[in-house]
């Protein structure tokens, strides 16, 4: 069905076109023929700027032939109709449907995937008449989030993203890491009587988790509280964690989603319904439903998160750009290109094609990004001026959150910051020439800017979905399984050898693990 | 007196061994002949373990040739002692001395530069008498720390890494970004009566501080509390804010500290000292100047800081990988790669040499990390499996800070964390063959692993100072100047230009600016 991208004839199109790309340094390259107000993409509230990316007509009818080519589209629309897509051809592999996106399709008549749809609405009716109750008791002012990675990540970035829309006197915490402190200085911190503990684990098996569980419940248990009704599981249907008499109430997930897709699913609704409200999280939901539909359109320059995969790996395999930098021009998202981090690397950092074979080009690349103006005084050095290229991607609002602002040497911090995020954008495009060479700046660093009305529920929804689709496209571009993830198998099996060694004892041995805990407790 | 790499000797002999370095991953490569035991160095508390990096004795050897050929060692003793190493010969430059480690050099008669140090003595003994004054009057529970970059990151970090250290009701709040969300969640939660506001930027006139300081400033008067009184400023002497009529008490930096190694200098020791109290301060400090001590080492493999540096420097110039990932196994270290990402990148992402010649070689890596074991669950895949090799280091205690921990299947948590860190530093090193393609591991991904007893301040200042000494032995070896940051100056030229604009508020034109701004707010 799909061809490697090697065998690609848009692919090669797109080799010859990068031998000479697009120069936005050249004297009023980056400013030519309306060329700033023509390259914008525009989906809902969301724009798409990528003026400042080293592309022109030639590239993007490329990127158009390859999409096609390659039924990116196609394939995308196969995957939310449910089309078994997690797996490698003729090999032991998940064999799954991939539904992240039936678990906010919940606003239609006739959604794409219908069983996962209607379990998705049930789990979510379920969710709105416990916080429905839980308003009503008015007992619980504080969350815990008990899990880690996909349990952890996106709920937690979204969760601080949108902490400005939150109801007044609800709060979350999250523990993920199995370093104790993590527990302990959240545990410090609360109320156990007033407190929801939400325990996340799709296996209900997750060391982690399992042990951070241990360690709130017997803190618990010692301030006299009884976990069976503070505990709430969020987990697959019959999974050991599935078990009422252990906790208040569960949700289920289901295993046609994968961790790192999960935001929208109870993963996160549980513990963003609870900050929020049902209201605003259906906004969310809606959101990236939306984002979803917008993801089907064939034409490239009018697919936000199509375009944006096919800018990813322009500069990634064609002008040899190894990282991306996600940068939002917003405090509230500090933690959201860590959640990408996770979204796009664990997904797309693969070697292997879903036929099984050695993957012909280099797959996704290192994602990293702090938010700014606080990057500025920080890395953006090396973004300038360093000898390694970082596309990035910058995110910007037009209004502030919170709305409390404050005019100095007459702009306000909104407008200073962006001020500041178009700044950079021109900075990296153009360069400068400077007669000290300590002062020049060789310009052609490529990036986009995404920007949105305002960071809501509603726009939140869509940048996740935004990006989540972004991910998958690339991934059916490399032609790799963007939804297994075998490369963290290895690992778990060699602690699980270094924790049978630490149990046993023993001071010597001759195997790795024992050289390196005799050197370590010498 | 410098020449550069491509010049040397050393250099291309690394070169000649880089065509076959040691393979890891080939049957009991790692544990060979007391390798893991052997390749530890070891300075006070601290351990270095190295025997998965892809060197050999031939290496090492090498790596001694060009750290003795390019002085590294003698340049760091110079930097100590004064010399004026901020500069590029023959162009308009900073022209200054370098000297971060004088501001820890206070616990010794015969300081390495004596005008430094005891401008050093005299700020952090004014410091001791102002943290005495309000022990007594015991009036503040809250810091709100005004900075950015430099004056944000490390201090931030460092808070966060101590705070199981930290005085009973003491708390710190870090206010950095231009957005005005930042600010205004942390006013949501402190009460001004009761909170010092540390306004931290050496030359008074940071943008983003000003206005953060005015919208502070505005909310105390509102709460009707007389900012001079509550106000303190960390600056320059003779700064714009070095004005006792504004300020409670002004705390002194001096033009040959840079803001990114600037945490153990008034920057950081202002907010640290009223955290952690003066005698835990000056341990962090002393910690600090330990290891500045044993930097002066000339013995490579004695020499942790030039060790850690030139094994950055095999791996990144030598073995091609353009990035590099700091995963501290301890929760309390979150923001520690933040800061790290800043001192490192900020200072070697630089294209031209001391000379002003263009650089050579690659320069500076991108760096990035977050805490494990919860990366195992995000982006870890990509280290295993991806396309990208991404050398690692992993930092990690073999105690935790707060002493709570739980016992579950026979380990405590502290032992799963360190179970989990050794058990990927063998995965990405010895990898794995099968049979199915999509469970195999290439193997020979190169990785550290830094261990102290417990991270308490003491630790806390020898990792510190560990990482600048590193980022300044690379920057000699690039022969660059890791201490200017021209490459930040184009941006904010441009954001004023942008931001003339805004107050314009003209609707049209033809420049890259009005532009941007026409289609941003059409």
């Amino acid at each position: 069905m799909t061809t490697d991208v090697s065998d690609s004839r848009a692919w090669r199109k797109l080799q010859k076109l990068a031998q000479n790309p697009y120069d936005l340094a050249a004297p009023g390259a980056l400013g030519q023929e309306g060329r700033i107000a023509e390259l914008i993409c525009a989906s809902a509230d969301l724009r798409l700027f990528y003026a400042a990316q080293r592309v022109d007509g030639d590239v993007l009818a490329a990127f158009q032939d390859f999409a096609d080519e390659h039924r990116l589209v196609e394939r995308f629309k196969e995957m939310r109709r449910g089309a078994v897509i997690n797996k490698i051809s003729g090999w032991e592999s998940e064999n799954r449907q991939v539904l992240h996106t039936s678990s906010r399709d919940i606003f239609t008549d006739r959604p794409k995937e219908p069983d996962s749809a209607r379990q998705a609405t049930a789990e979510l009716k379920k969710l709105e008449s416990f916080l429905h109750e839980i308003d009503e008791q008015n007992q619980f002012t504080t969350m815990v989030n008990v899990g880690i990675g996909g349990s952890d990540l996106g709920p937690r970035a979204v969760y601080e993203a949108l902490q400005a829309h939150k109801l007044e006197s609800r709060q979350v915490h999250f523990i993920a890491n199995v370093d104790p402190d993590d527990a302990a200085r959240v545990l410090a911190s609360i109320d156990p009587s007033r407190t929801l503990v939400s325990v996340v684990s799709k296996s209900g098996s997750t060391l982690e988790t399992r042990t951070n569980e241990e360690l709130v419940r017997s803190r618990f248990e010692q301030a006299g509280v009884d976990p069976a009704r503070h505990f709430i599981a969020v987990t697959g249907k019959g999974s050991p964690m599935d078990n009422p008499e252990k906790y208040l109430r569960s949700f289920y997930m289901y295993d046609y989603i994968g961790g790192r897709y999960s935001v929208t699913s109870m993963v996160g609704s549980v513990s963003l319904g609870f900050a929020l409200g049902a209201e605003q999280l259906k906004a969310f939901l809606r959101g990236a439903s939306e984002m979803d539909d917008a993801c089907e359109i064939y034409k490239v320059t009018d697919n936000m998160a199509l375009l944006l995969a096919l800018l990813g790996i322009w500069n990634h395999n064609f002008l040899g750009c190894p990282t991306l930098a996600v940068l939002p021009y917003s405090q509230a998202l500090h933690r959201f290109p860590a959640h990408l981090q996770q979204c796009d690397m664990e997904s797309n950092g693969k070697s292997i094609t879903v036929a099984g074979h050695p993957a012909p080009v280099k797959t996704g690349p290192v994602v990293w990004g702090e938010p700014g103006t606080n990057g500025q005084h920080a890395f953006y050095q090396l973004l300038h001026q360093g000898t390694e290229i970082v596309p990035a991607e910058f995110i910007g609002f037009l209004d502030s959150q919170y709305g409390e602002d404050i005019t100095v040497e007459g702009t306000t911090s909104q407008q200073k910051l962006l001020a500041n995020l178009m700044a950079q954008v021109v900075a990296l495009a153009t360069g400068r020439q400077h007669e000290n060479p300590n002062k020049r700046f060789s310009g052609n660093r490529p990036s986009s800017m995404i920007i949105a009305p305002r960071l809501d529920p509603l726009n939140m929804g869509r940048l996740l979905s935004l990006y989540e689709a972004k991910i998958v496209f690339q991934g059916f571009a490399w032609n790799i399984n963007s939804f297994d993830q075998e490369g963290v198998e290895l690992g778990k099996v060699l602690a699980n050898r270094f924790l049978e060694h630490m149990k046993a004892n023993k001071k010597c041995g001759t195997s790795v693990e024992e050289q390196f805990l005799a050197a370590l407790y010498k």
